[in-house]
């Protein structure tokens, strides 16, 4: 199976080598846009895909993502950031310029319930999710067979009231080890501390089984049922120091009636769950989410 | 128009006079639909739709509601109801008879917005709401014209917090005057008082511009702006005494992003709105909605 | 993780000992519910679950689907039907009493495909779908060891225009032995022959990558995207002599844009496709879809 | 009402006396983006949408469509464009610039159906329909009291088999007359002429009753029926000289099942129908869509 993925990841890579996006905010006034394409036209660039937003055009925060494609830019990804720096600094941006074949590592947390893991390992093999599935982390042993069948590590760390700094500390060490670049919660059923999150800002993914912020806390399929809803939902999230309060990314909903008790919404909910948590992770790899304050802006 | 209108409604009415409905609910257990059906068999009458529903078979509410077709049941209704008196006494049953061609008598309250007393307005036109719009009812006088040139009674009775006991007194005294069945508050931005809902149990609908319980109070689209959500809602529910926590009938979402503001939210949450309410009202005026605690069974 | 699928079928099956549905189609005319369920009634049944249709209450067809709780059913499921017999007779029925956990066996057919594929197995594996998945059988060897790490057998029958006769008489000998009930092309790239379709009538449930009737045929990604559609489908469907044309059981839709290519309409093609399938395939096995004519009504 | 409106409009209107949008079409080539935005800089102008696409960044066609305040654009217009206009020559552009506060004047035409024209009549009215409703015309008298009430002209122009050049040269004459930009087919039932169509290339919109291409055609809905479909659609496109062939605006979708009769189907479709065409014309008249061949590029 590895050479299925393999072959299928050519495809995706190869005739890409050009690629690269860059990611930008800063104030808004006019010139940005002129200034960056100008920039990128000199440097031989053609922009195949663009994308912007501001806050407001008077005083506000301005977005841009351009996707372009630009000969030997692997080689010459430094100096070009070099030449471009000027150019930032003089519209005080914060940027960020990727290959489009710069893979991302990442990490999977997870506990105990397997759906969204699942998800991600099989788009993943199949071609659709385009990371480094560097390294499956588990307060559980229970799916340590699943991940290892697919020929990723799986580390068990127990978590409890008393060993999670101890847990945390043993995580983040893996993580730095293991260069992990984004953390996805799929269904990890852990509070991450203040100091976890503050380690990889902007760079842990969560995902919630209800339609936020309804249903914030614990047990929402429960509190659905109790409520009467006639929609469940789920929401994925950039996780921060509030719980459940973080920026959303993608949420998404699916119709159930009064015939439905909780395990039927688990059920239903688990496909909502694992499609919206897919496709908030492609986004966010595919630098398409700007956080800005507790609002995402997504380029899709 | 009103010639037009008639035209469809005939074609709605026309056909269906041995159309009646049966609206059950008693405690569950065996025998309950073979008595049922049965004594119908017995009355002459064909069974052309049949839904059910118990929260429990053993020791749960048993809910049963039962299209059927019999020969002059117009005429022989008193004395069909006389005779499953016993069975319904039997089985210690709620239950309620209604005629198909029996058109409900409803008033709509508003204030300013017209969005959805326009909707239920053009679907009543348009023979798709099926019920004798008797009278609209506002705090304001602004929609008399539009109300007006449906030729529907527009009161305007206005409420402020020194005369808002006069005011509900006032439309209760009309309510009763006019024999409305069913009170619909079409964005009617009055909350209502506990005298006034007790006055109509389980008959009056209410669209919340939210999908609650997520947003729950005033300014939902600006807070669900605040909050960044992806999707935005509304909810059709049963008024009650606790403030948008009714019994839900209805809700339904869109898909919103970065882009919208409050006032996109408002636009774009008004057609949700307006499609909830009269997808909830049509289900309440077919008797497919029964109330079951601070849920609804709906047989759709 | 066989033992982990154990464990949630022990749930869905543990508790159903009692449970049974009843499927019926007949003649319209009075009386058809109330013989029924007074029979249901004398037998010591409690209905829990009720669905019926008519196409047309006077000399339209009749159908009803009756869910219910009886004790020692498994034992006495055949003394039940010898009683039931003279009633179906009087009412001219097609019928068919089955256990809840009465696990039906089925074969699942794919070529090189696998998404389709590996959604059943793991629902399968979750306890979502239950069914025995007795067999895979393919005209490639390609999915031979994912099929074989879920402990199920892969039959790998070439298919060539030469011998296509001959790899049918293979399938339906095996399909024999194995005892199948249920047949599941999960994206089986071959036409079933008039003969092979005739031994299993109403038992072979395809999914087609379009929103059917368009794109009937070959290559619907490719047409859709050349069409320009602003959405694309999939259907699940009985299969018949007549290719794509067999009775609907469920359709889904996904909303495209300019941007997609072929490649990418495939790849959101594919998640359609995989829920669909499931969806349908559930239904058929809760015995909730009934075949008239070249329609379908579902009872879900 | 009127009054209503004109409020509604001047708070679209007010503010946006600067904004202006600029749409381009041309072969693909590095620079366009640099070129086009540093010329709108050099005006003053500040970029505050920008939507861009490529069939191909090697030799295929390359879409732009910018949104940008600019000081005094009402009175500079002219000499933007001219100023423009080299950069355009050189780039070999089609390209159209055009204010916000620039209402276009459309034309409606009807048969009897009336859902699709009452659901843009109050979207103008509500000031969600931006645009010059100048005109209704109809084949039918039917609507002339509804549309008078609005206080739009109401032209009744009768078509024959016998009479259908008359009737088509009596339209284009009115059209011309009326200064029509854009005609909205709103369920018109007449076949317009090659040589109608002619005469308003790319700004004939019409809504079909059915998710083209099923059911290209008449009677959709029966036909829907006929073959089972658990989803019904409508479909909004451009005019072509080719029935229910042309590029395809947007496109819509909603769940039906075997209960559904072809009454049902077209009462549910009727919502689909109006949502759809409504925000076709909403992205037509905000120039939003591009016709590309066969094909729309919608940048909403």
């Amino acid at each position: 199976m590895t050479t299925f993925r393999q072959h299928r990841w050519q495809s995706f890579l190869q005739g890409y080598e050009q690629r690269a996006r860059i990611l930008i905010s800063c104030p808004d006034r006019p010139g940005i846009v002129a200034a960056v394409t100008s920039f990128l036209y000199e440097q031989g660039a053609n922009i195949v895909e663009s994308s912007q937003y501001s806050t407001d055009p008077e005083g506000g925060t301005f977005f841009l993502r351009l996707e372009f494609d630009c000969p030997n830019i692997a080689e010459r990804k430094e100096e070009i950031e070099a030449a471009f720096a000027p150019i930032a600094a003089e519209f005080e941006m914060r940027w960020q310029l990727r290959l489009h074949n710069d893979i991302r590592r990442i990490a999977i947390f997870v506990s105990k319930a397997e759906h969204c893991l699942l998800e991600l390992l099989w788009q993943w093999q199949a071609g659709e999710l385009i990371a480094d599935i560097t390294l499956v982390i588990s307060n559980h042993p229970d799916l340590r067979e699943t991940v290892e069948s697919f020929g990723i590590p799986y580390v068990h760390i127990p978590v409890t009231k008393e060993t999670k700094a101890d847990a945390e500390a043993e995580q983040i060490r893996l993580l730095r080890d293991y260069q992990i670049d984004t953390i996805v919660l799929a269904r990890y059923m852990q509070i991450l501390s203040p100091a976890f999150v503050a380690e990889f800002p902007g760079r842990i993914i969560n995902i919630h089984h209800s339609f936020l912020p309804a249903f914030i806390g614990a047990r929402p399929y429960e509190r659905a049922y109790e409520r009467g809803v006639k929609l469940i939902g789920a929401t994925s999230h950039y996780v921060t120091d509030d719980l459940d309060e973080g920026p959303i990314i993608e949420q998404d909903v699916a119709r159930v009636d009064h015939r439905h008790h909780p395990d039927d919404l688990k059920r239903i909910g688990r496909l909502i769950e694992k499609t919206v948590l897919a496709r908030a992770l492609r986004w966010h790899l595919e630098d398409r989410v700007i956080i800005h304050g507790n609002k995402t802006i997504v380029f899709y």
